[in-house]
């Protein structure tokens, strides 16, 4: 059978029934009218899009490509790998294959009808030696980094994209309480955390969660009980935990779950590329009073939090609000991490990637705007113990908020 | 209780009880005294490593940090988030806290006593705008490509290196038995992808595959069956297979696992770091003559590129040897994907990453060498129907390979 055929006859048809949903044309085309009033005010005239997620958020499809997105007109997808499933995937009209990146100063020139003065790269995450890469290829094109007009643009959520944030979130509701169906004394973190994705894939989930770092690699299985959540490590969250090995030095480990240990789990979940982020407590036959204070203190916190979300509260207010709760509550030792190794966020913008805008922290002083989607997550830790926290995914509205993690708020006691 | 004491008191005995394995000094020595060998062949005074594994390769931790490797004199291993943690992970000497990159140019400077006059950065994986930040903060060094030296030393595996696949190997090996009791018609890929994940994890796998590129993301749920085999996709792999939405458009879909359809499995492992990838053919009921023939196509294939691999062998040669078997065959219009998407590479160079060093590909003309580690995938494509593929892990030897995943050869049948 030929392959070309078969993706046009048949792939769109077989991936609707499992549950694709492409994004529509007037998605894509208000997305784009938001990228390029950015793109005018910094000056680009084009922007060459390199990120898997980006030219999916802009084009509807991940299939291995660049997207050129001139000031005017409309943009060019030119795929490497796959044309065809593009084709079938992206509401955009003009997509073309090209074998090499050798070929983009020709396929921009010819569609573009010249080189354009200035385009914007993604210079956060594109390597330099890709960078000095394209420089060759454009001598006449003076580069500049897009980085932060594609990263505005995607902060303010669509109705389209909370859609999908709302999957994720039930997807997580699902997984929590499922997990209380699966917690077992005696079983390790890590199998826990093992099985909880399982579950999290049957309702839904996509496995992976995006991150924009060199480093930083984001996980579903963090599970820690006891002292594991008094561990710090490599990644900037209150505590890492003590992970699977030195080269994986976070997240659940082979240590086994004991009764009235706290079980702190922190579980994302993804949903047509877009994450829903929540944490809850477990306890096999309830945790002590120190942690159930402190779980307390968290809700508190969070709740805080939410009241102060709305359009024009300034971010970094929110953030120094919740460490002055933390004082008076006192818990100023132990908020975001053990004394030394605070952190210094108290939430943190969420979409397509983990890390998008707005933070609530430290350093951050701008309003939060309606659309914006955050992940409140308050963390109490007791080195050598373990630690408490609570966390949700909200989309900022008209005047307040909308909880897109539904799920139970109470400790997840078996 | 005090965060610091209580790192150094105790983490290192419960990490230890739990199975961590810290890299010994005289292993990372060797690979310093390989990697400088490297360095003053590319007339690299010094070595600025920023990517985690890496870091982790040179220092045997993957705290979140910077290490400076001078052609000559102990490596300075700068910590940013959890110093304490480094130090009882790494076994060099010299480990120092920085809160910030800013710190960098007084610290290397007071340590070396100068700047190096060139230094290495990883530019294949940098983002150009650190890039640029490491040029503002060193304007009197030199930056140069370091990426092939890192590169060319990590494709030598040690004795250490290898035990550690071999547990890779192991873990595999159960997950590919265990998927035999778990396998049912009737079960939706991604269904039986996730709980194939969680055994894995509570056989000792790390659950993340890492691989070298801005946006190829891997994955373990690689479950292809019948049709789905036959999807291309965004990956560089004769399939990539339906996928869970088009923000993940490869593995395992939604798509329910049928009696007598082909199902492809690759699934990588890997422990402390070190992957082994395997791929095996599972059946329910068995499946027609046509995927039986392809499969013992594969096996002949992959059998004949074990009998060149051997140090001195040519790893294009190999390659090409591959294609005119898959042509007497019967199967150039399918080997390695669908006419006109076919790939150009039988085997690729595994370790800390997917994609190391050597690859049996079109274009790369070099020799094999003691130490290289190899997974070796072919892989037959029926468009619309479905495919085949086998795939082991190898270590070259003196005079031949030993195979590091030791799993039984047979469909996988229940």
């Amino acid at each position: 059978m030929n392959y070309e055929h078969w993706v046009h006859e048949e792939l769109e048809t077989l991936s609707k029934s499992l549950g694709f949903r492409y994004t529509p044309l007037d998605e894509l085309e208000n997305r784009l009218a938001r990228l390029r009033k950015a793109m005018a005010k910094e000056g680009l005239e084009g922007l060459l899009v390199v990120q898997k997620m980006a030219c999916y958020y802009l084009s509807g499809t991940a299939q291995d490509g660049l997207l050129f997105v001139p000031l005017e007109g409309k943009p060019l997808l030119m795929v490497r790998r796959e044309v065809e499933r593009a084709r079938v995937e992206s509401a955009l009209t003009e997509v073309v294959a090209t074998q090499s990146i050798r070929n983009l100063p020709s396929l921009i020139q010819t569609y573009y009808g010249r080189f354009p003065k200035t385009i914007g790269l993604e210079l956060d995450v594109l390597p330099a030696k890709d960078y000095f890469r394209y420089q060759d290829l454009f001598p006449v094109v003076k580069f500049r980094d897009g980085s932060l007009v594609i990263r505005d643009t995607r902060k303010i959520k669509s109705p389209f994209e909370i859609d999908l944030m709302k999957v994720a979130g039930e997807i997580g509701k699902k997984v929590y309480q499922r997990g209380r169906e699966i917690l077992k004394e005696g079983m390790t973190e890590i199998q826990f955390g093992g099985l909880l994705e399982a579950a999290a894939k049957t309702y839904g989930h996509e496995g992976l969660l995006r991150v924009r770092s060199l480093n930083y690699e984001a996980y579903t299985w963090h599970v820690l009980s006891g002292p594991s959540g008094g561990i710090v490590s490599q990644s900037d969250s209150p505590m890492g935990g003590l992970g699977l090995s030195p080269a994986f030095p976070v997240g659940a480990s082979r240590k086994v779950m004991r009764a009235h240990e706290p079980i702190l789990v922190d579980f994302g979940t993804c949903y047509h590329g877009y994450q829903a982020d929540q944490t809850r407590m477990f306890s096999i036959g309830g945790m002590g009073k120190k942690f159930t204070d402190a779980y307390n203190a968290c809700r508190d916190i969070h709740d805080t939090v939410l009241e102060e979300t709305r359009p024009g509260t300034n971010c970094e207010e929110i953030f120094q609000k919740t460490i002055d709760l933390a004082q008076k509550l006192g818990y100023q030792d132990n908020y975001l991490g053990p004394p030394g190794l605070q952190t210094r966020f108290i939430g943190h913008g969420i979409g397509l990637e983990l890390n998008e805008f707005p933070f609530l922290a430290q350093g951050h002083s701008y309003p939060l705007e309606k659309g914006m989607t955050l992940a409140v997550e308050p963390k109490i830790v007791f080195p050598g113990e373990g630690s408490v926290g609570f966390e949700n995914t909200v989309v900022v509205t008209e005047d307040g908020y909308e909880i897109l993690t539904p799920l139970g708020q109470d400790i997840f006691q078996v």
